[in-house]
């Protein structure tokens, strides 16, 4: 039975913060954690300590690849407002500091949209391409990521051709997720689900580990209960450096979150 | 004759980082100095501790409104490797902590990019719109920004109709800019040009001031000399917030900067 997101991210408080035993499950492949659910544990901390309920923006550098175990949460709070909360989190493992994030916390009201970004055309989530699944269709030299089994990620297939082994030009990934522990998404997990795709370089066929030297998570809205639609796409690839952009939309359509990330291009 | 832009980022070293005399100039109307401005004098501060050259992303917390006048910057290095350098930089004025930034800092390549985002159809700059020559036409109860001195604001006719009073369903605008002290644009310039133009919300009609909350900001490229192109776009607007993404293109039409922030909408 894997570990629950809720206790892969549970707190315990200690003197500047809190200490948290980093789940080896959530490892994108050779024992390094997915960068999104490190940044769900620092935004579990920043609203711990905040008068508001939701992180609603959150800017991390990431210093190093963290190790699974325990860790400590160093938690700065910032001036805390009616409308918001700033703080600076501080992940560090036994050898230091591995992420440094800035936090802003808010209360998500559940109102309609002024202005909207509509989710694209999506094969249907019985149609898609299930990640766990279909471990034996991982490219030659590529491990299956850990974390297929915390997050069910069900891959469209009209962005998965990597997964046979076509090439395209184009660095667009999309998929449902969800939680295989059963948990709804909420603004918490939305966080994890905007770093939670494998690279957007692997659909052009550079099918390395792509380091996130930065990432940039904004939550937009209480999502609805059910799958989420995730869709991340490269923007310029340049000198080793790649950008690339998240949103994150619920069960009813509405853009829930988004990021963007500057990372490195992996070598291959 | 308007101070220039090497001037309003001047650093004196202090004791844990460097002082500076923030150029009241760079306001975007009623004393409230643009962010792209204090964005820049924090990456020049974290550039001069580096190893490397260029500031290629940055993180900032807006904690409050910066005043004009003398401000400290305390920064703290992170680890430095061959590629690249964290940092954290905190910008004070006479009242405390004003924004708080993590900075990575690397040596850009003049190397040409493998994917590429290219520029949007803009009207030419000779066909396009001074908003220093235009004060007269500022909307209503809109001061008109003294950063217009700063930087030559050009606005492109097609998404500048809010200027005459007519607004549209589309939060976007673009402009051609560059200093006006004839400083051509370069890695530190460009920081400033992603957060340059009004909120893109003007063009939808809401013409109050939009504070940044958290602004992400990536300098992609070396830019060429030159007029840039600066594109914003509104994303989702809802609950008070909104998604602002800008990309400036060089003269050679090369994506060079790119941000995204999260802010307040106006309330009118």
């Amino acid at each position: 039975m894997p570990q629950s997101f809720e206790s892969a991210t549970a707190l315990t408080p200690v003197d500047g913060g809190f200490a948290v035993d980093l789940d080896p499950g959530w490892d994108v492949g050779g024992g390094i954690l997915n960068g999104g659910y490190l940044l769900a544990v620092v935004a579990r901390a920043a609203v711990e300590v905040s008068p508001h309920a939701h992180p609603v923006a959150l800017s991390a550098s990431y210093l190093r690849a963290a190790t699974p175990g325990p860790a400590t949460l160093a938690v700065t709070p910032g001036p805390a407002g009616r409308t918001l909360q700033h703080a600076v989190v501080v992940l560090s493992d036994a050898t230091g500091p591995a992420v440094s994030v800035q936090v802003t916390t808010a209360t998500l009201q559940d109102v309609p949209a002024d202005h909207q970004v509509p989710p694209p055309a999506a094969t249907p989530v019985e149609d898609c391409f299930s990640i766990a699944e279909n471990a034996h269709l991982a490219p030659a030299g590529m491990p299956v990521p850990g974390m297929s089994q915390r997050v069910e990620t069900r891959l469209d297939p009209l962005t998965a051709r990597w997964a046979l082994g076509e090439f395209t030009d184009e660095p667009v990934m999309r998929a449902w997720v969800r939680f295989t522990d059963g948990r709804d998404p909420d603004p918490l997990g939305l966080v994890a689900f905007t770093d939670v795709l494998p690279p957007t370089s692997w659909a052009t066929g550079r099918l390395g580990w792509a380091p996130t030297v930065q990432l940039q998570t904004l939550v937009r809205a209480v999502p609805a209960p059910g799958w989420c639609l995730v869709e991340a796409r490269g923007g310029e690839a340049s000198d080793g450096w790649v950008d690339e952009d998240y949103r994150v939309w619920d069960s009813t359509g509405r853009l829930v979150a988004q990021s963007r990330q500057l990372a490195r291009l992996p070598r291959s």
